[in-house]
Formats: structure tokens, C-alpha cells, sequence
């Protein structure tokens, strides 16, 4: 209840604060057999990781995965999983001077607020560094959907008003780890790194868009009442840092469409149905119609800047603020990767669960012969 | 985990049909001693009833409340609350022509595929009368929200392009319901009837905005990582029939500001902390800060259109379908409850999931005085 | 949380009150396509009914099945299944001088101690008709056992010292239906019948033990640390009415014996893996190793009796009570059938859950050919 | 779903292998606050740790403590608590004759079916070594309840057919942690120790019975459907290695009482509701009573014996095979603190979900003043 597992069939339990001795991650429910590729998850790691590029912090990381139970040579035994990463670069003196205000925009005086105690340093749990649960977890993710050969693939699609003006189908968001924004275009990339690092020097922080692409998804995914496909895709999201909004498929703007522009309507293509277009982004009901998901992820600018901000102390005295640790101008490049490992483990739980949607045989029969 | 529950300790269950016996719910985790106010939620059910103006579908439906278990002596006992309404209304041989055929943009299609066995009547559980069950729940959290000086109140923001343009403190959202587009501003309201009936004419729909204000929200509600206050709003959102998108606080416009812009600075107001702006939407982290609690939810337009439109048939055949039963051209004021039915049902679960938060005094100390 | 759901994927959620307007349950979780025997579910109610022989309580009950939803053309549907029961021959009237008094080994005290207001009414949720729930529910779950081929059968095993003497492999359950004691066996009822009788005429009551055999359980179902299958069945029989204890194949007396007696060793028969005993009672490490699952479970003799007892009103005071409700003198025979709907409620649970625990192919491929 | 979580509002996963890198647990929704007594946790542990006393494996294991996140200057933040012990002392080699033989009466056999994949070194998850992650999250149960006067103390009741005869008031089980046996009577202490000490060297095993007692419990705690308190705490301790069954206060032997010798009267003792007699167990109606709450453990004799047994491999042939491993020739000892540990956290989890009983006035008032 305490809102640090996520999922159903597929569940995750995170744990860990920035300064403290680890983060980490329970994966309960993992089926049986998966191969498991260290290297990979090891990569997904890297994405996140800090001080990848000019882009980022400067805290320099090495984040190292460590598994401690649940995979015996090579292979998942349908036991819990528990995966961490040391932490390495704190320097803890840096916040000493944080401990006693309230950050804007932070959750600095919420969680004290809520606990009435609170680790100050580097903004304990409510620091992004808790990510790094959730790319392990979504690594783990992924390779359950490789095996179902779905993809899910996101990209940067905005940073403050630099939009990727591209059509859809000329987006390759595989292309987006070549460019250190995670923009899928060499010319976008170019002006958002220069828009990046003018906003870092004027001790400034810039926000934008992530776009989301779900590829290979089969129909049926999804409960579809209160627990739709997109409603737990949505919550996944925005339970990220610094997350503000989301949208499916047409979304805000197709509040301004007719119904009769909006609708997608049906077809058939080599004895398939499919549907002419996609406005849905690939949800009906709340349930996946076998169309590609598509949705959009709206990051605010980040909270922590260099430049005077007025805020507040624990004793209720007004006090004048400069934060000057190593924070990123703009999360957008290093959060691709973490809107992937969310979406990566929504699917993966609803492909568990449609499982118990239909009666069907017994699986396997002769439970010996594997 | 077939996804017909939501809340954690505040718990529903939603079940039934549109065309089926009666739809209902079961609240499961009301606290004991919360009298009962049957009128206040026959009302809000009023509000949510097709035929309340021209600009909703003609299907006549009483919508008359009956509570089985739960209660007595007008006040809760801490036992499930069930709670249904008796389909009355229905005219099932309307469907007869749609028992083969998919609707575009609607969940036809995948829930054939995920289920194998459909009931076609009226869209049988996709249909949006399911929401009935949240709005009698939704009262019932309301009633609990009231003791503790909490409002929710949801209003139309826009229908199509047409959006209120009021500065937010000009908004009063009390007004909507003197208003039948459910937008508080009369000059609005008058544009947006006449948009809607034009649609209706043209036997097409429309989409929009709905928004959402809690107020005397206390500080410390929502769970920090993954059940953050927003990520439970948001899923509750999305989980409405054709809602597409949400956004808090500055959402994805704030995506174009700086951090220095976007930020919501500290101040105090007699001896209490508050915020200068409330681009933040009233939560940080995940956590409540005590300011208004601000979203705004994306309907698109409604699916159901007398147009013609291409689709398939269950045989795999093209056809065109012109649909020509009772339907809304656009859905948004009979939302306005339902959003805030939903915002009501997520606040009193983490009022609730909050008193774990800290060790605290046995309550109540001596158990039989009372 | 408040405890009225039970299940995790075949999952119910109780309601009602002994003597408000229902009973009913929420079935959430029951695949698409099952067939649905009405006539069976009603029988099953009919086993648990008040008033079947001299033996149970004159309350008369005709616990008449309805069904609100999930159902369509005889076939479930994958969304919610309500059933209800009315209740019909209440007479709120006995129980006017119970109001303030708190019935020894009841739950009077506890439930106005815990939530402050209550429904006395002939013990309101705490009375044992709220099992009426878990038989609709239960019945449900064995007509999903029964396409596996798996069998639910309980049996009173003693009532008071009065033991079932017979060796397990001349156990028939089936048979318990034809004796009024529900005792698999001609002479044992015939002493069970005139104890009770004896018991009722002297205004007393009796307990005893129930056991139960489920065949044809495939093996693996039970997850293997905290949700082991026995576990899982124990809450389930713990959680009826005056049920104090539970034990499974050898269980208490297996205490006595050394390893070499109580293990069962393994044997090939027809090239299947067997056990040559069954002290695991068909579980093992919390998993269905494929033997008959064998428990027994233990219920106190009945709290309400006619004699006159010590006990203590609202006020403080102690007072002399006399119940002369209509109660049975012993509950095993009308109890058989709700150990088998709780049996039956975790197996399915488990079967479905079963489904997750290794990596195995899309079902079904081929989401329209159903 | 894959059962390694337990609890509702204080949810605790367990993970790790018998042989693995380490066994761990986390814990989510530890109220903030709490002072943490690491040194209790770790004497806790050593109650646990093979090689106490010749009564006990030779697997030497340190089992030292290691705390990941969630305190802060020795107070819990309300965040998760991941703790964790390394493994130290494997020999794995040992296992390697057991690779493909299924142990009887071991889970070798069920979790090869269930998995298709199995870590047969030192039974990986089967291995009753899990039970360190249930010890350190009930240490930290334990912390929680002293705040609020609530002690559980548990003890050896008998082993084999040698049981404790003392009267319940004469029964001291503070005083069991001064016998090896810790049954808590010098006499019986000795008997004990030498029946072990006769199985260990007739390479045979033994089994016996724990006994519970848990005091200073408020009276409102369980949730009185299916979440009765004692169902609970029944699925606890059947989810402990090795436990055949449970009973509650005068249990499998109280169903040969009558209603009149079984009930338990209530008086008035000091203005307080008290009961003459507890032959409930201090539970009534699944919600404890105020009174002493006792149950006792049925504990099957150990699996693992030196002596020839016949079994089958994994090829389908049948085998003899003499188990040479560490093992106990009797667990009771060692499982009194793993009881205790099952039942602090089935009383920690419920103390909570006590908090949402009723209406309440919201706590604390003022966030900022704690």
C-alpha cells in the first residue's frame, strides 16, 4: 500500500534512497525459463546512467548491476529476482546546506509533510537516481516481450518548443541512441543539444516530450474496466519524475477532431484486420487492437536550478535558495530509457494476464517434459 | 486482476451490462459511522443520466438507486456497501444489426478477440453506462471527502476549439450545473450548446476538455514512487470511457517553459506554507502540497456516428455501417460527474492509505465509547 | 483490505447482511466461455439452506439464485458475474433483546468494539449466512474444476467424539449426500443424528470435523513461499464461521511420527510419478505434487444456545442471557457444502495463477478462431 | 501472485537461494518514525541460525545482518527496507548426487513440474533458509508492536509424544530461551534434548508442536470476513516449511464440547469487558478480543533423513537414496522465533488496517509539527 510495487502477475518492489547504501529492485513473478542476458540489462543500465554526455550531471556513476536470487545458469527459475546497484559518487556534504529548506518544486516539503522524517541527501527516495529499479526491472521486461517479439521504443520527441516536425512514418526511434539528445534526427538533435547546454549555462533547466512507440503488441492486451491498457500505461508514466502529462494517439489535439475524422476505421489487409489509421494509438477499450501503441509523455523542465529561487526553511522563515549540485539542465535524453522500461513493464504484465482471460487447456500437459 | 476493482483500501467493484439486469457496485472498506445521504447520491446519478437536455442521447433510464447491504440506521457499519441500478430502458433489437459487425473506434473488435464471446447489446460491458457504478461509488467517497472539508469539482473546458478562456481565479466550477454543456461561463455555454446540436444535425460527434479542481486537499496525500497522487488520478482518468490524455498543473504547455518559469516558489501565508503560483497542480513528488489539486482530461469525440464509415464484419468481410441507435454527439456533460467521481474515489482511498504513514497513538483508545 | 475479496485472479468479493435487503458476490476474474449450469448453482445453495432437516435451524430460506451480470446466452463473458440471494423469512423482531447485549463466543463485542455501530439483527454480517456468497461463488469454481477434471468432496469426518471409523479407501464422499448428517456412512449417521437431536432438545450444541479430498488436481498449483496451496486452503477454511483449526494428511498426529514413518516415498506407476503413501495429504513444499489433497478442518460446537449464560450488555452490566433464536444445534451437515466452495475457490484461483509460472506460447494464436 | 509477498499495509517480499548470493526481504509501508534496534534484529536472526546447539544442522552460517534502505539516522522514512544476509558457508558439492533425484516428502519433484527449471543446491527456494528473510521483517513486526504493548512469545509445546503439561497459567515462555529445546521446563528440556539427540543418531527425524501466545493485542484487530485474524494468522504459519496444521484456543479438541463447556463467558473485570474462560483464542469473529490470543503449530518431522529411502530420478527410474547432507534431526527449536516472526507480522499488518475501521479525525492535524 505504501506504493512501491508496481504491477500484478509481473511485479516489481523497489527500494533504495540516492545517498543511501544500494538501489534495488524485487521482480516477483517472472516465469520460469527466460534466458537471461546480463549484458543487456547491463546496457539498459548505461542508457539511464549519468554523465553519458555534456547533456547530463556530472555525478559520475558506474551503477552496476548485481542479481542476488533468482536465476540459476543462465535461466530464471520462477523465483523472485533481486537486482541493485551500489551507490558510488555521493557527496552527501553537497545537500548539507538542503536540510533544513524546502527545494520549489521539489518534494522536499511534502515528504517531510507526509513522514515528518527525511533523508535530505539528494532528495533521498524522491530521487530520480530510484530509476534505476525501474530499468532493470523493464530490462528484465524486455526480454520476456523479445521472446513474444514485441518492441518498445521511445525517442525524444520535444524539448521546450523544438518539435520533431517529422511524419510518422518516417520516425526511426531506433535511431534515437545515435544522437545524445535521443532525438531521431540529426538536424532536431543538433539545435536541442545547443538549446541544452545554453539553458545549463544560464543555470536554467528545460523540460519536453517523450514519444513512446510499442511495436508487435498482439490483440487482446489490457482489462478492460478500470485496468485498460492505457490507463495502466498512464499511471506508469506518470509516475515517473517529473512527469505532467500524457496523451494516446490523437489525444488533446483529437478533442478538436469530429467523430467521423477521429474514428479509425477497419480494414482488411492479407486476411487481418487492421484499421486505415491510428488515432487510437493502437487502444481500443482499453484493450490493445494489435495497431502500434503510441503516446506521448510530457516532462516539466527540472525542478532544481542554479538561479535564486525564494522558498522556505523547516522553521517557517522565508529564505533565498541557489542549488548548486550536479543536476541535469534536462532529464529528457537520460528518461527514454525509463519511459521504455515502464511500458516495457505494463505489456509484460498484461501479456501474463490475458493469460487467465479465456478458459484453455492445460499448460503444459505432461509437466515434466521441458 | 481481470480489472474490474479500483482502490487499495477505499475499494470498488464494478460489474454489470447495458443491456444485462442492472448495473452495480461494491464498496468495500467505507469506514464504520458515515451516515448515509441517499438523496445526494440519487442526485449525482441524476447528473450522469442520458435525456437530461437536448444535447445528450434520448435512452430514458430512471437510473434508480438501490443499496443492499452496508448500512443501517442510515449510517455505514464497515461492511460492503452494494450499491445498483436496474437497466430499464433498453432496446436491444437496435443492436441486432451490430451483433456481427465492428464499430470503428469502438471495443467490439478487441473484445471479441480477447474474449471469444461477446455480448453485442448495447456495447454490453464497454458501454459507458458501466460508469454508473463509479458515480454511486464516487458519491459515497464524496461523502467521506465532505467530513473532512474536501471538494471536488469538475467543469467543461472546452468542446472542440471552443475553450473556456477565463483566468482561473475568475473560473467558479459550482456554476457548471446551472449550465446544461456543464461549462461555468454563459456566453461559453451558449456557443458550445449550439456547436454540439450542429453536430448532432450532421449525425457526427464532438470531442473536449474536462477539468478538475480538489480543494482542502490537506498536505501529504499519494504515495511517492509509483502510486504518486497524480499516477493514481491519472489511471483513473484513463480508465473513463474515451478519455485520451491528462495533464496536471502546467501539463504539456509546461513543457515550454524553463525551470525558473515553471517553478512553484515558497512563501508564507499566516504562519502556513504555501506556494506563489500552482504550476504544480497541487502535488510535488506524488505527495498533495495543499494547493489546488488541478488536471485537465482529454474526451475524444464520441465514437458512435450516424455517418457512414468503412468496416469489417466477424466473417472478415468490408461493409459499411451507419450506426442509428441513441447515442451523445459529444459526452462531456454527462463526464462532469464522472471525473469527479473518479478524483473522489482516488482522494479517499490516500486519505485513508495516509494514516499509515507514521507511527502514531492507538485510535480509537478505548474501543466501546463511541 | 477491509477483507471481502478473497482470491487473487479468481477472485469474489462478499456482501449483505442476515437481515438486510441480500447476500450476494461479485465473481471478478471468471475466464470467457464457461458454460453456466444455473440448475447446479442453485443445488449447491440448496445444500447449504437453512431448514433441510430436523437436524439445522427452522429458519425457512428459499435462498433463491439471481444473476446480475457476466452472463450472456448461458456462457460467461470475462467481466464481473454478480449473484444474489434475497432474504425473505427475517424476523428482526427476535433479536430486539440482543440489541445491547453482547452473545458469549460471538462476535458482539468485538465487531461494536471495532467499528462503534452495528447491525444486530440476527448478528448482521457476522452471521454464517453470509456463506451463502462463498457457495454461489464456490459452485462457479467447480464448474471450472470440473472441464479439468478435478473434484471437490467433503464429508463429516465426527461430530463431537462420534469418528468416522472407516479406512480412507472405503471412504465414498459422494455418499455423505444421502445421509441427513452429511457422514459418509449408515451406522455413524444414524449416532450423529440422535447426538444432535439429543443436543437440540437440551438446548446445547455440537461441534466436530469435517474433511475433505479434491482429486485429480494436476500437479503444480500453489506458489511455493507464502501462497503455498495449503496455505492458501487454510486461510480459506479458517476464514468460515466457527472454524478453530485445520490440518492436512497426517497433520497433528504426523507430530508423533519419525521422518522414516510420515515421508512418503516415490514409486513409478504407469510411467507416472507417485507417492506409495499420502501423509503430505497431496502437497508438497505448497505444491500439488498430483495425490489426493486431503485436510480436515475443525469447527466449535455452535456459540448460540438456549441454555442461560454469564454475558455482559452495552452498558457495562452483567447480565443472564437465554438465546431463543432459531439456531442449529450443530453446523457440519449444512457446512460440507461451504468447506467444498472455499476448496474449490483456492483451486481455481491456483489454476489460473498456474498459468504464469513458465514461459510458454501465446494463447490463443489466433484471437478470432474461437 | 507468485507468492513471495505477504501482508497487506506492512507487505514484506522475500527473496533468495538456498545457495545463492544472499536471502533477503524488503519490507514496504513501515510506518515513518520508528527507532530501529539493529541489535534486536540481529539477536532475532541468531535465534534462527543453524548451529546453535548440538540440536541443529552443522551449517555454519554468521547470518549477519546487512540493511539496504528505508532508515536514516536510526528512524524508518517511511520508505522500503531492504534487508539482507549473504550466504557464507555453501557446499554446494554436497547437493551435486541430488541433482536429479526427487527427494521424497521434499518439493524436488513438484518445483522441477511447476518450473520446469530448479536450483537443486541446498533445495534453492524450497530450502527452509528462506525463513531468514520472514525473521528480519518480523524482528522489525516486533519493533513495531512493543510501541504499542503487544509481545508474541512462542515455545516448544512438545516433540514427538513428549508434551508440556504444565497448566496454561503456569506456563512462563520467556523462560524458553534458556533450554536448548526451548520448551520452557527444565524436566521436559531434558527429555527433549535426548530424544533428539536419538533420532539425529538413528539418522531419523522428528517432529512436534509450537505453541504461540501473543498478549497486550487491542481488541478490533482482523478483518472479520475473509481476513479473520486468526485466517491470517493460519495462512502464516501453514506458509512456514514443514507445517501440517493449526488450531486456535481449544481447537481439533474442543469440537467434543458442547456449546455450554466451550463458550467463553464474558464479565466485567477493573470496568473491562473480559472473558472467564479463552477457549477462543482470543478471537472472536476473526477480530481479536482483548484476551491472550493462542494457537498451536503442527510441524511434520524432517524430510531430510540419513536413512535408505526409495525414490525416483528424473529419468522416470526408481532409486534408493541416504541423504548425507547438514540437516536437522528436528526444526522446532529453531522455528519458535520463525512463528514468532509470522505472527508479529500478521499482527503489525492488521494493527494498521485497524486504522481505517472507522471515521476518524485526520492525524496528524498539523503535518510540520512531529
Amino acid at each position: 500500500m505504501a506504493g512501491n510495487s508496481f504491477g500484478e502477475l509481473f511485479k516489481i518492489t523497489s527500494f533504495g534512497e540516492s545517498h543511501g547504501p544500494a538501489l534495488g529492485v524485487v521482480v516477483d513473478g517472472c516465469p520460469a525459463g527466460l534466458t537471461i542476458d546480463l549484458d543487456f540489462i547491463q546496457a539498459e543500465l548505461n542508457k539511464r546512467r549519468p554523465g553519458q554526455s555534456k547533456l547530463s550531471t556530472a555525478r559520475s556513476e558506474g551503477d552496476q548491476l548485481e542479481i542476488l536470487s533468482g536465476v540459476f545458469e543462465q535461466k530464471t527459475l520462477g523465483t523472485p529476482i533481486c537486482m541493485l546497484v551500489r551507490n558510488a559518487d555521493q557527496r552527501s556534504a553537497d545537500y548539507d546546506n538542503l536540510k533544513d529548506i524546502f527545494r520549489p518544486s521539489h518534494a522536499d516539503y511534502t515528504y517531510q509533510a507526509k513522514y515528518g522524517h527525511r533523508d535530505h541527501r539528494g532528495g533521498g527516495r524522491q530521487s530520480a537516481r530510484e530509476t534505476i529499479s525501474r530499468v532493470m526491472a523493464g530490462a528484465l521486461a524486455k526480454l520476456i516481450l523479445r521472446e513474444y517479439g514485441i518492441q518498445v521504443q521511445a525517442f525524444v520527441h520535444s524539448v521546450s518548443e523544438l518539435e520533431l516536425a517529422l511524419a510518422d512514418e518516417n520516425i526511426h526511434p531506433e535511431l534515437a541512441w545515435h544522437f545524445e539528445s535521443r532525438c531521431p534526427d540529426a538536424e532536431m538533435d543538433a539545435q536541442i543539444r545547443t538549446r541544452i547546454l545554453q539553458a545549463k549555462a544560464e543555470k536554467d533547466s528545460l523540460g519536453g516530450v517523450i514519444r513512446c512507440f510499442c511495436t508487435g503488441v498482439p490483440v487482446g492486451l489490457g482489462e478492460p474496466v478500470f485496468d485498460k491498457l492505457h490507463a495502466d500505461l498512464g499511471k506508469a508514466m506518470l509516475s515517473i519524475n517529473a512527469v505532467k502529462g500524457i496523451e494516446f494517439g490523437s489525444g488533446f489535439s483529437g478533442t478538436h477532431l469530429r467523430g467521423s475524422e477521429n474514428n479509425d476505421e477497419f480494414l482488411s489487409e492479407n486476411g487481418k484486420i487492421r484499421t486505415a489509421s491510428n488515432r487510437s494509438g493502437g487502444i481500443q477499450g482499453g484493450i490493445s487492437n494489435g495497431e502500434r501503441i503510441d503516446f506521448k509523455v510530457a516532462f516539466k523542465p527540472v525542478a532544481s536550478i542554479g538561479k535564486p529561487q525564494k522558498s522556505m526553511n523547516t522553521s517557517g522563515e522565508e529564505v533565498m535558495l541557489e542549488i548548486n549540485g550536479r543536476h541535469d539542465p534536462c532529464v529528457l535524453p537520460r528518461a527514454v530509457v525509463i519511459v521504455e522500461a515502464m511500458a516495457a513493464l505494463v505489456l509484460a504484465d498484461h501479456l501474463l494476464r490475458n493469460r487467465s482471460s479465456r478458459m484453455q487447456p492445460l499448460y503444459p500437459e505432461s509437466p515434466l517434459t521441458s
